[in-house]
């Protein structure tokens, strides 16, 4: 039996999706975000969602680009400390112990100590409430080199990447493997024999 | 040292999402798409990208409405199924042994042995190229009474969801608990003491 929790806003998994800017001054600035992800193959393209009131909505605005790190395991207290206070009042890369690095092919920073990022320049931006969308157009994405498996290909189980549940408000490891995408539900595929 | 891997729509983790949708029969569809999840906390709202090829992107345009099925771990070959084949082609509740049961609050059928389902009614379509986003409006969100907490909240160890990280292709189950959100982080505000 199912039992409604009215309108919430609960999915899981969220990503943890540290958001790279410069303010006008050029000072970096990273706030978590967990709104958002993949939203385009052709071309491609992430989205992220930010309240008007972040320092970050206002710099994306000004700098028209934007950079993701993912967080690994280790770093999930700094990543959660990305989201609890504003890059107006602090410097957050300082307070935690972290370095901003200028991404290589946009105008904004990235997390130097975390393993894969996603550079983007702003495409669209749209005002859905309390939230504005930013979609970027991904531009590049940046591996650690000795992340990647023999196909060249990020792995997750040296990333040790974090997700997030919201409304329960956790963070989670990824767990174990359940298998490969397009090629579990073969099995449910009618066997249409000789007549096609 | 990092590598650059060019412009790849990696993230990790995305959602699996089971998209209901009726089509102008009124017969039950699913499509899988993990391109998207919340975009808006108020009005709270749910973006999801579709290819304009599939019969679900087709559905949502004439019925203005969806809803989002998260598959337990169980059911990890379903929720792969439901991305391998088009429902213009099949019957797809049919051929994986799954029941389509009319949604509470909109107008699209939710997979009735999956856990946690997100009922969104339409409200924007934006055209980024290959794909559409279509934002819904979350009017509820419903889940199985034995996968709550004690505050009444979904519990993500009872509902055993699971992720997708795409480009390398691969389903992963949840992982551990790594702790609670804007509580982690607290170690690195700085302690402004008596001066405020």
């Amino acid at each position: 039996m199912k039992k409604s929790l009215g309108p919430i806003t609960i999915i899981f998994p969220a990503p943890v999706m540290i958001v790279g800017t410069y303010d006008e001054k050029g000072s970096p600035n990273a706030c978590a975000a967990s709104w958002g992800g993949i939203c385009s193959s052709r071309p491609p393209c992430l989205a992220v969602s930010l309240r008007k009131a972040t320092w970050t909505f206002r710099n994306i605005i000004q700098r028209r680009a934007f950079t993701v790190s993912l967080p690994p395991r280790k770093r999930v207290a700094e990543a959660d400390f990305f989201g609890m206070v504003s890059g107006r009042d602090l410097d957050k890369f300082t307070a935690c112990g972290l370095t901003p690095e200028p991404a290589r092919t946009v105008d904004a920073p990235i997390v130097a100590e975390f393993p894969l990022i996603i550079e983007c320049r702003l495409r669209h931006s749209i005002v859905l409430g309390l939230h504005t969308q930013f979609i970027g157009e991904i531009v590049d994405v940046c591996c650690e080199e000795d992340c990647l498996n023999a196909q060249g290909l990020p792995e997750v189980g040296k990333i040790d990447p974090i997700a997030y549940v919201p409304t329960v408000r956790s963070y989670y490891a990824a767990g174990e493997v359940l298998g490969p995408g397009h090629s579990l539900g073969q099995v449910f595929i009618p066997d249409r024999g000789a007549t096609g």
